[in-house]
């Protein structure tokens, strides 16, 4: 294995070059899934695979993009992949970061003649990420039966009102034979993502990469609190029932609820809320906000669930305000493959890495993908735990050791797997 | 003075026919200015003022509608009024009541003979209340000059694109001879008007009227909470800099002080506050929120503005925030004439109601007229403390006993004023 490592300068120039593709003037990445961005993008990476792994590219009718490379064995494909789409001003690496390192792997393993008794597979999946078509992990959940066909045909961009239907069309998939995207297990004898972490532990502890043993899970509630509407001049303070002090009572005792927990894999956020009737001189109707807790463990969220229902009663009686509750999500964690994981962690011993239990707090395509096959993740670190923005940022030091942990892996699994 | 007492059935039945325009399904008015129901008011009022009272109407460029019946001598009116206009969906009793009651006063005067020194006058000014063209007391500020020609001519209905030079020429206006509208200092002898209080002091004293001695001051600050955007998975609590939560003390800790200083003649609040990005997966970046304390003590306003001052350092040191403050409004308290107050208080009296302390906590025409003239307000109770809602009431005998008070009153300062 020795001088088998992967191609870190022809790695780092594919990764500038992919990041052209919709880069604005602050740095970051506009390239949602439709967009001018998307399509060059699109036709980038084919010709890639095409020219440099001289692979057969398929693009199925939600628009992933797979490409195959014959293994000696009639075996199902091992499949190494991510996405190439990008929130609005996101960054060069989350998602283009594990379609390139599959590249890189693919086309080091073709040049150095290894035989695999597996075929390759790399997948670069269509919108992963939050979208003017309000559909996130868009491909793995169509490759996996989680959306209707109904849902897809009437999904329009809020920005442009152009339909999705439409929007797939123009880049090669097709909305009225979906079910031909769907897989089946047993179709892929494994599935790969190696993705920036976008959290700080790896940074905070200096470390370059991380198997991920498990994905959190993730639970939403979308909360209307009821209070009343009065004149913010004649009504006395002992009058109110202010919505907006009752829901400003529950973020905080949310946020106290979490930090007491006081765990790295447990986080508690109120990211949207609006106020009714939103004017200046009107003590607030009613307010929306949704709560998500993210957990790998479903003890630990039903006790938060336990302790925030208390607070909010008491919130309730104290301010004469009512909080009607709605759950809107509740994802379980998802453990990733024993084997690959196994497979992941050796290969990071003999690059002389330590380990470290990490768990992925964002939801991925990978989450997807462990129903149909053996699925796990390779993070590598985040500079400052950023994402979604411009400053998103990843040393090549850092993506060359999960190139070399990416390859050592495949053909390790290529002996393992059947 | 024993027989000299208003028409209460009269009064009953024209606070009646005036609510059916622009009354809506759930029983609240929609009749701001320009509106199809705002034209139909408008008509049934001067025909009112002409038919009844045989007074001279005039509409002046802004459209307050002015009505005048002679004295016998040559002295500036004593003018009564209000307004007609009404917030989305609003009751029968705001504005309207004070219009109406000073027709019912000036009806009984010419009905019973009584020779008055003083010209009597009616107004009902434009667009009192907030409104789709974003220009509330309307009327009364370009009558004393508060607002350009300038603005008025490039304010536009924000719910239909009209101009509001175009709705007022629609209603007898005239945008382009505003400067027609201006009132000077000494026009009018004196000004009253008679309101609903639309709070609670009257309701839970038991008691019908009282002569409102001082309006409000009320501050505003626009409110820029500046956070850190993050991932709402990946991003660990600890390094977190969540602007909501900066901003759900902010508004916890303004309650928090004004409870503690307990008056009844000081409030505050946050009514309107805006999320970005308002994402559910998004700590939140940024805040804006519009933070208002209303009190006719200065000294009482720069004690708090100096608590909280203190507080938002607190909150930016212990989160990592930061407040970028802007004073938006900071419309001193107004005190009602002296003479007047004390004519209100003597006919309160001899109508055997006892006197009570009050401070108008809304704004209203009469803070404006105050440049004009000698200008009080007379407050009625509200049921429940309720306004700008279909649930509006007002007891028709505490009604009566205002328009008695009002009689008398204005029999009084045609005696005393020059």
């Amino acid at each position: 294995m020795n001088g088998f490592i992967i191609n870190k300068e022809r790695l780092e120039q594919r990764i500038k070059d992919l990041s052209l593709f919709g880069m604005n003037q602050v740095g970051g990445i506009d390239r949602s899934i439709g967009s001018e961005a998307d399509k060059k993008a699109r036709k980038w990476l084919i010709d890639l695979f095409e020219e440099q792994l001289k692979a057969k590219v398929k693009i199925d009718p939600i628009a992933n993009i797979w490409a195959n490379v014959d293994g000696s064995e009639s075996l199902a494909p091992i499949t190494i992949g991510s996405h190439h789409d990008a929130v609005p001003s996101g960054g060069k690496f989350d998602g283009a970061l594990g379609v390139l390192l599959g590249v890189e792997v693919v086309e080091r393993i073709i040049e150095e003649g290894y035989e695999l008794r597996h075929p390759l597979q790399i997948v670069s999946f269509s919108a992963e990420e939050p979208n003017p078509f309000n559909l996130s992990t868009l491909g793995s959940r169509i490759s996996t039966g989680k959306i209707s066909k109904e849902e897809v045909k009437k999904a329009v961009n809020k920005d442009n009102g152009i339909l999705l239907s439409d929007a797939l069309a123009e880049i090669g998939g097709n909305a009225d034979i979906l079910e031909d995207a769907r897989l089946k297990p047993g179709d892929m004898s494994a599935f790969i993502e190696c993705h920036i972490e976008q959290g700080r532990i790896l940074f905070d502890r200096k470390l370059s990469v991380a198997a991920v043993k498990k994905v959190t899970g993730i639970y939403r509630e979308e909360i209307t609190v009821l209070g009343e509407a009065n004149h913010a001049g004649t009504t006395l303070m002992k009058y109110r029932h202010d919505s907006l002090l009752a829901a400003s009572e529950a973020c905080l005792e949310l946020e106290k609820i979490i930090v007491e927990i006081n765990r790295n894999d447990v986080v508690g956020t109120v990211g949207k809320l609006n106020v009714y009737p939103n004017s200046a001189n009107i003590i607030p109707a009613s307010i929306e906000f949704i709560l998500e807790i993210r957990t790998p463990s479903t003890e630990i969220k039903n006790e938060i669930i336990e302790k925030f229902s208390l607070s909010f009663k008491a919130i309730e009686e104290k301010r004469g305000v009512k909080f009607d509750r709605k759950i809107i999500l509740n994802q379980a964690e998802v453990n990733m493959d024993e084997t690959v994981v196994k497979a992941l962690e050796a290969s990071i011993e003999e690059i002389s890495e330590p380990l470290v239990d990490m768990v992925s707090m964002a939801g991925h395509d990978s989450v997807h993908m462990t129903d149909i096959c053996k699925t796990a993740m390779l993070f590598v670190q985040s500079i400052d735990g950023k994402s979604h923005c411009a400053d998103e940022n990843t040393k090549m030091d850092d993506i060359e050791k999960a190139g070399n942990v990416l390859l050592r892996t495949i053909l390790k699994l290529d002996k393992e797997l059947d």
